[in-house]
């Protein structure tokens, strides 16, 4: 899309070992080119730019200061990692970033030996970190383990469940926060506007008196250098007793910009003898790039862009995005019913609650990184009469799925569950594939799940989920675009457990849950063509099933197939008990059940990977006629 | 089994309003009456103690100050709510507790309307008091929310997230932090030692300078109220900026036994503008009873016994329990495996790892409760080449599933699982069953699932766990008393995917998954006696299948049916879905599936819960003759 930039220095830089053969007096230019070398290649591929280019000079010193890969790196949640790859050996494939066969946005294990422990989901660092430095503890071995974590990621539980625990580490663990006020949202709660004072206090500790309150903890070379850098540190030294009481040893804020910072900051806490350390670190995010410093979501995620003006490629204009007519449609909905509530997790934008909150803040509660409080807060909304929806990706659900269990079905209360990103995601992999909510939710009692085969069925499916007060209910829908249908003027109250026929045949039916629907047209257009006369049900509802409807296309057509895009154990699943529950598997039943492969799959464009997965119309087709053409004779006689 | 206790004053309250009708001066004597019921009702039912009669004085403390049901009581955990539910109309019941068709051993709206949030797994109280708080606040309703939460709930990720989102409810949300420095085990990690310090701190700020210190954020009142209780405090007013930092007004520690100074403490909480407050409360596990005092671990959970001896009904000797064989198996192993660690969430004794830390110090790991960072921090020693077992009871690792996706299955980092609580578990009920691991692990790819039938299959497991380096394994497995074996000498390895016939037969094939074999086989028994000859089959692997077995069976039994201590979606699904893929449902199979029924169980003994799921012999003998029965001309006829 643009020239490639001039890097003369980064040319001769294609492992950690090559950077920590230069002088410190290099390590500027290097950083200068590191983000050129990144900004040109996201500008050429998309991705995730602003994370990145936070911690360039970051990147830069951790791998100076530090003997990577024998001391063990884990980048939180892994989307700040490209300068990272660019600097380990990956260079040569930085523009094959989130692209069929490329690299991967996150960092990943089976990419290289400086991956130690991939990434994708936040806040997980710390408890890696810990179980790197206390098998090197166990086994007398050498190697620091350091986590990079954002101050967003802190808010999840998890990280302080770590940090909790992080004391048997000693000097082996150092956990760098890189705080840049900024997850992809601005921050939310209690800790961020705790950071905010840390770094904001008129209360500055001279190293002197830094020194004389903790120099009984900390060993004497961490003052000395931090003394080297006090001329440059403006006043950045203060507190931390957050991090203290939990057992750490608190340096900071440091400029997270500043190499001359940076570099002797981390060579002393590499060299003490006590810990662990905790390193507040103060950056920018989109740092040193014009128009994502500008932007209100500083780059994080983009599109191609044209590394002079900044200018996104635009998508072409088509249907609106699930998210968006979620969110559109719940905030119109909540004109009328002031019980209506939404619940994000640090996600407005990306599940469509933003469009929520514009029209109803009051009602809108974004709770941070906190997917397990978002579930048991809707619970106790809707315990005491609220109509909760808890917007959340599928992939991040299941870090609340013991709440989901505990304080929702068990108690039957009534939260709706508006489940984004389900299915396959494209460019972000495996990590954030939504492929197991199916399976989760529908084995729990109580609870009904439905899945939107198009954006009209989500108008209608959220109007029914906030309607429904007899328990919990999900509905589940895809990234991206509607498949292009008018949205509807008045939502429709659909009927519990009952699916709809959407074309009517004699010899194959398909069994739809959720936006397969499309495929499963196409398929039967094909089959139609070949004389096999086919009907195409729109089941909605995983749970219940539309027993039914199901009963009566399993025994009045010659093959059936079910579809879902999610994995083993869902509606193919209960559907196949349901017809052995009643026998109906005795008389045989040419039934076959299309779902996810028993494999992760790895980013890609989301039609390859569905062709990869076997969920398109072609593999549809082919299973029937597969199944049309099994001859029952050839299965072992039976008894 | 004892004399109940003489309760004239208790007799006369049958309710909070009862209660609030008494004089201050009448408190401590309905205290010490309440604490001697609940010692008798225990003592006859067996169930939690130390935990209740902890709180006795802060149960009648609450009740007393607050409008309760207005006001919204939630009891973390709930284990602690007996002497609640003798104060709020459920006294007539409370020698019914954790038995069949009694009380529930936890907190549950369906039993009182002053259960708002039903609970027993820990550290959910604050993130539901929040919801009710909000919801009081949008529908501008008076009414507080006060969550009772224990020092060792305080480790969970999840208290922490509430607390970051809690600054939004304002003096609607008071926290009462539980410190008895005891769950169940004794406390770990960062947390724990800070609140020890502040207890401990010899820093003692008078109320004077309390108030002068956070004057201009708590109201006046407050200061007003403590200064009527400073008389009492003994210095037991301090600091507290971890929660501060978090939002937080805090107002503590205050000795929790005395009501003179938990109720002006309580009641100026109750008015004042400000907050959220945190109450910190220090209470002795156990108070009261001085068996219960002097026992290690307070009487957490105890038989039946005697009051005036506190000696504990003994189980009748028997096999040993299935976690003390996981226990032992493990520390033998590590003998010669310096690789070998265990880890568990506060459960030390519960999982057996205690028998592993006994000869294994340096290599067991009690995280507290902290399931998340348990299962992420074994990931890490993972991947540093350990051999790590997480031992989690089912229902708990609930918790941890995003962990077990992200960090441990798309990894394919060998965690070994060892899945305590598995299935029906008796008197604990529906919220400690362990129903549904089978299928939200089974369908994860990478992971291999396997089920003990007996407790020397358990040794086999924990032993081909250990060497299984491809990935993540887990093996499951019930509460209790394993059934009789003898246990092997020397472990073996097991073919990973490959089951066992237990016994031939050539009509009906019973497919078991577990420790319903023992029903399986009893099932054969009635069967052969009825000319069915049965084969019983222990697949041992719900993942991956034994599809060699499977098919072999299908194809060359009458009838089939698989049986799972596990809900819908688990072995059955998988087998069905194999049946289906593979085409030998076209041919006709009368295969059904036996599993947990869609509903969630209250607690019983756990026989008569197996007898009602429909998992004993007695069913597994209908179902199959219901089967052969099935006239397969009956289903409508194929098109």
């Amino acid at each position: 899309m643009t020239d490639l930039p001039e890097t003369p220095l980064l040319d001769t830089v294609s492992t950690p070992a090559d950077l920590r053969g230069l002088k410190p007096g290099q390590l500027r230019q290097l950083a200068d080119e590191l983000r050129a070398e990144t900004i040109s290649a996201v500008g050429a591929t998309g991705g995730h730019l602003g994370s990145g280019l936070g911690v360039v000079e970051l990147t830069v010193a951790i791998h100076y200061v530090f003997d990577t890969p024998r001391d063990r790196l884990v980048w939180d949640v892994g989307h700040q990692c490209y300068p990272h790859k660019i600097l380990t050996g990956r260079r040569d494939r930085i523009r094959t970033l989130r692209q069929g066969g490329g690299l991967s946005g996150f960092t990943k294990r089976s990419e290289s030996e400086y991956d130690p422990f991939g990434a994708a989901h936040s806040s997980t660092s710390i408890s890696a970190a810990l179980g790197f430095a206390v098998a090197n503890k166990l086994a007398d071995r050498p190697g620091k383990a350091i986590a990079v974590i954002g101050d967003g990621a802190m808010s999840a539980g998890m990280a302080y469940e770590a940090m909790n625990n992080a004391e048997q580490a000693g000097n082996r663990l150092i956990v760098i926060l890189n705080d840049n006020d900024m997850s992809i949202a601005p921050p939310v709660g209690g800790l961020s506007a705790y950071l905010a004072r840390l770094i904001s206090s008129s209360e500055y500790l001279g190293l002197r008196s830094l020194a004389s309150r903790v120099a009984k903890k900390v060993s004497r070379r961490v003052y000395q250098s931090l003394g080297k850098a006090e001329e440059y540190t403006r006043g950045m030294v203060t507190g931390g007793t957050l991090f203290e009481e939990l057992g750490f040893y608190y340096v900071g804020p440091i400029d997270g910009h500043n190499l001359d910072h940076l570099i002797p900051v981390l060579e002393n806490v590499r060299d003490t003898e006590e810990g662990p350390i905790l390193v507040h670190v103060v950056t920018k995010k989109g740092k040193g790039y014009a128009p994502a410093e500008n932007a209100a979501d500083k780059y994080h995620g983009v599109q191609r862009f044209d590394v002079i003006t900044g200018a996104q490629a635009k998508a072409p204009p088509g249907p609106p995005s699930y998210q968006n007519v979620f969110g559109e449609t719940l905030a119109k909905l909540a004109e009328t019913d002031a019980r209506i509530c939404a619940i994000t997790a640090a996600m407005p934008s990306g599940t469509g609650v933003d469009k929520f909150a514009k029209a109803h803040p009051d009602r809108a509660f974004d709770v941070g990184i906190a997917e397990q409080h978002a579930v048991t807060f809707a619970a106790g909304l809707a315990a005491q009469g609220m109509r909760p929806f808890c917007a959340i990706y599928s992939t991040f659900l299941q870090r609340a799925y013991d709440q989901v269990v505990h304080d929702v079905a068990i108690q039957n209360l009534p939260v709706r569950f508006a489940i984004d990103r389900a299915g396959l995601v494209g460019a972000d992999g495996a990590t954030h594939a939504g492929s197991f909510d199916v399976t989760y939710l529908a084995t729990l009692p109580n609870f009904v799940v439905m899945a939107a085969a198009d954006e009209a069925e989500l108008v209608h499916m959220t109007y029914t989920a906030a309607e429904h007060d007899s328990g919990p209910i999900a509905v589940r829908y895809p990234r991206g675009s509607g498949v292009g249908v008018t949205l509807p003027e008045t939502p429709q109250l659909l009927a519990i457990g009952k699916g709809r026929i959407v074309r009517e045949g004699k010899k194959v039916a398909i069994l739809s849950l959720g936006t397969r629907l499309a495929e499963a047209i196409k398929a039967a257009d094909v089959l139609d063509a070949k004389g096999l006369s086919t009907t195409v049900a729109d089941l909605r509802f995983a749970k219940p099933l539309d027993q039914a409807l199901i009963r009566k296309l399993l025994t009045t057509h010659e093959v059936a197939v079910t579809i879902e895009e999610a994995a083993v154990g869902g509606l193919g699943a209960h559907v196949l008990t349901y017809a052995s529950d009643e026998g109906l598997i005795d008389a045989g039943l040419k039934l076959r059940t299309m779902r996810l492969p028993d494999r992760f799959q790895d980013q890609d464009k989301p039609e390859k990977q569905y062709a990869d997965a076997g969920l398109d119309a072609d593999h549809i087709v082919a299973t029937v006629l597969a199944a049309l053409r099994h001859n029952v004779t050839a299965v072992g006689a039976r008894a």
